[in-house]
């Protein structure tokens, strides 16, 4: 058992790194920070977990010593508050956008301001094991992968690996509204946010030089928000290399993810749920990827799927940690989802 | 053509104001008030008036002379300004709380506090024409009702009008997330308010005042927050007097409301909407009413549904401005309202 | 580790209990039976089960023996199959109606046809532990209740056990669209169902004559189907016996559901989700149930919130084998449910 | 005043037709047929029209002669049935895919049959105002376009129009829900669909033969059914040709929707509606289109939004109908569409 606190637990990643931690075998929560409930009950902002825990949040001071951090503070806290925060645990594991990147220059151009602790960029592990088994083994800097990116590269990497596109790819991704968090705005607001189709981004999007990094592709990534709290879905649009053909692209996946204990091959001829989709991954770990081919042309989809709080956040960071202590990488991650939902 | 100014012309009840009027054959819109956005063009926070006005917002400052104010302001304002802004319309509509209410006393305890301009309410007519048409015509201070309270009358005045009911009356309220208005909250963000079924009203509604004031009836008001982001449906729980027949019940909706143009008795045997629904009615101004006696028992259901925004609001305030002017009651509200939606 | 088999676990419900007995780590799933589907993989017509089983569903006549059955086949089904299917299994765990009342009469009331096989009626017990549990150990025969009848029986026994309560009991239960299977028609075509707030039953449910015969109560019941796939929300409205107070209808509750597992009370003064609501139960086996008096009456709302398919179904019957078996209530039913959903 | 026949009248887009004209000041609907529900009443399957027609449904043997006929009826009857009905009216009106496109050998590919009327192709002009406006006076054989057809054309045209883009487009269209009818089936089932993001076409989709016959490019379709009922979504993705600026793009969508009733040029920089999106369309016949540059490449998003019913269907054959009498284009079209919604 060891024991884990997390920072900026009343958002909602943080409320999802509590959910699966309190439900996972080996991990107590220890601590629960928030600046804005300090003494207040876990299950008063998450209300899915009453009668699951009586814990109560603390500040940030209170904290004292564990075997891990889980931050999910807001971009651009964690590169302030890590040198202070890292002396508190062996192994941090961060779920904000600060430490993604490798290169402080394109951080600068996609986040818009200089990284405030650039020399510490390269002490970070993806927390991301499909894409970083080996080097989460025995991490103690992890920075997890943002939820659309995840999605894109898991959608990605089984052609990329393989050299089997083109570089140029049209990323379009959608997404429900908790990826935005839990401050009220206009955007985010029922009446204005229900039923949209929303294209928020048409450039230059943060997720798209994560996946430029991961994937060595030139990615235009748009964002659409959809009529989802939960959920992500990446559509890729490329062309493949000359000659190459479906069976070749059907391998690629399925070598890629056989042994993958969260990533489902879905590229099914028929049935409603032939391609991936949100949807029936609530809750859920896994990431389902596909692909369609389009005829006379060299065109091709590449469509994943997934909850941008769990494998596009906290379940991604508790399957790091499952990795990094070597223990089994479903350990608390067992919900497959549901159906019909 | 009569001149038109809409104050508070920038929430969601002003924008429908505006939607109405600007389609409306007799009345120019003559300014649009927002003290948030002078200035700047009414299709921005109303994007559906694109292509329809050019019109921009002004101050309150700037308002000279019209023929009929429409009053869109939050709850405890117009009372405040009704002194100074009188003047500058023979005609008032108003369409907050504040001269809803005959009984000053009666105020004081739903609204928690004291009304600031007693000597008033008396002047006000309600904004109802199926309650109060006589009233209006000629009227020059109108009050238009509650979404929820005017839904409730509409279901119940054919019953307490002729006395087929006992005064206990159970007013179960369900509504879209349009009716808290245009500002954001917690209660209103996206993920929180999506799929919501949230009875956010237990005892003492605003609305349950003026539907007591309206049918004589002891209610008890439930309001519960469900999945929409406009429409109200109100389903009232009471029991029939002694010896009452289902044929008198029917009898006495049909005798109500054969003449109303803005009202259809909806209680069918058979089919998927045989009792009122709001979503056939988004923009609607049609309140359907209908019932259902529940057998070996005198215990009837009344139920309703109208459009908060158009019958339970704008609507109203347009329809008694027709009949304030002796016009044609259905002009500028002809839209029937969506199948399938 | 027992071997279980599952009828009608093609449809909706047997999905769910297929989903629950996958995760059991004392079951094993050892037959899925689907006269649609023979031959075909379980993960079809469930996608959620992808990676997690390679099942493939069998044919009636293709079962052998297994320690327990689940039925979930179509009413009056099951009274039909059960002689022949009872000398498969030691338990049998029925999910549909055909046994859930004690009386054959109230069954031919309510149902609309004589109960086939009434001389088994006796020998069944509700596969529902709050209600059941001494009678549930080592019990063979097991009848599952109705989604809202569960709801509103857990809303309601706090109550009734303790003579809390006038007999009159209003219930009004909403839910959502999953309840009527997976069977496609007028009623549940998405562009017809989507949004609505449909009054399909306003007298005669069959779950209100399961819940007179659990709480003693005379309901009337209601049933609204609004937007959403799970969820059942009951609001019942009675009234306190004279004298009541609202600190002992507060330990009636506390007292009840203490030492339950699956039970909890949700009745706050603040906070968005102070009464219960489904949406934060999806995937979850706990209802909540909680309560508010509305003042100057002695009226009193009881409320509950459940996933139909779990604690109004295939949880309930997962719970009930626990119970029947001796193990630890919680096993296989740990997910808490999500929040923001 | 003339008189219309409605043939499919019980349909979605039947329905819609029958709103439509129902609120024209020009045209009486004389009959309105369907095989299903002959003698009934049309307000049964469209109950938005309570109140507004006591119409009953006729069969097809009962028509006798019209000013206009509207053919609503599923694709491959109209090519079937038109002989035979072409004697009723002057003018036809048809909704089906049977006459959109004028190569015969186009249509045996994307139909999957031979065309049974290919003689008759020449003779249809399209209902599309924007397209083909002069065509239209005094037209009598006119074939209103596929719905993510005309979203996709109308985005397009004016980049083509004038050569800014290369000829390979992907076109990304997202739908409700009502586009695919009023017949109940597994895809259409609420449980199914509801907050689905189903990528249900990924090459050949019959609107692309449309695209590529009106636009001159090589389209590659797929189509996305997303949670919503009325409503589509387009978004193109293309390249612009050497040396295009975005001040050429913007000039040629104003150019070119200059004096286009319903088409609105949205192409903002600021604002959550800053591009086109459906639902504040819902019983619209706007059409908004916009477009954005993705910086540092060549590429350009061209987005499009519509009420598939309306703009999509049946607003673009009443829109059609005006300008082929030589009408005001906006007659009985005037409603602008709602928010918030």
């Amino acid at each position: 058992m060891i024991r884990a606190a997390v920072v900026g637990a009343a958002g909602y990643i943080g409320g999802e790194v509590l959910r699966l931690l309190l439900g996972h075998p080996r991990v107590e929560v220890a601590a629960a920070v928030s600046s804005r409930f300090p003494g207040k009950r876990v299950d008063g902002p998450h209300p899915n977990l009453r009668g699951v825990t009586d814990l109560t949040f603390c500040t940030e001071e209170q904290l004292t010593e564990y075997d891990v951090l889980f931050l999910a503070t807001p971009h651009r806290t964690t590169m302030r508050t890590l040198p202070r925060l890292a002396a508190l645990a062996k192994t941090v594991i961060d779920l904000s956008g600060d430490f993604r990147l490798r290169d402080a220059e394109v951080f600068r151009r996609y986040y818009g301001e200089p990284h405030e602790a650039p020399e510490l960029l390269d002490e970070f592990v993806p927390g991301f094991p499909e894409l970083a088994r080996e080097q989460l083994t025995g991490a103690d800097r992890i920075a997890v992968p943002g939820c659309m990116a995840a999605a894109a590269i898991l959608a990605l990497t089984p052609l990329t690996d393989e050299g089997l596109i083109e570089p140029d790819v049209d990323v379009d991704a959608r997404t429900g509204s908790s990826g935005s968090g839990a401050t009220a705005g206009e955007a985010n607001l029922h009446a204005e946010r229900s039923g949209a189709l929303r294209l928020f981004a048409t450039s230059g999007h943060r997720h798209e030089a994560e996946i430029a990094q991961a994937c060595g592709v030139r990615p235009t990534m748009t964002a659409t928000g959809v009529e989802a709290v939960r959920g992500v879905q990446v559509v890729c649009r490329t062309r493949l290399r000359e000659g190459i053909t479906e069976q070749e692209v059907r391998a690629a996946y399925r070598r890629r993810y056989a042994e993958e204990p969260f990533v489902r091959v879905v590229a099914q001829r028929r049935g409603l749920y032939r391609l991936p989709e949100p949807k029936i991954l609530l809750g859920s770990n896994f990431c389902d990827v596909g692909f369609a081919l389009q005829p006379d042309s060299r065109r091709l989809l590449a469509v994943s799927a997934l909850d941008n709080l769990v494998k596009g956040g906290a379940g991604n960071a508790v399957q790091s940690l499952n990795v990094r202590m070597g223990w089994p990488e479903r350990l608390g991650l067992e919900f497959p989802g549901l159906h019909p939902v």
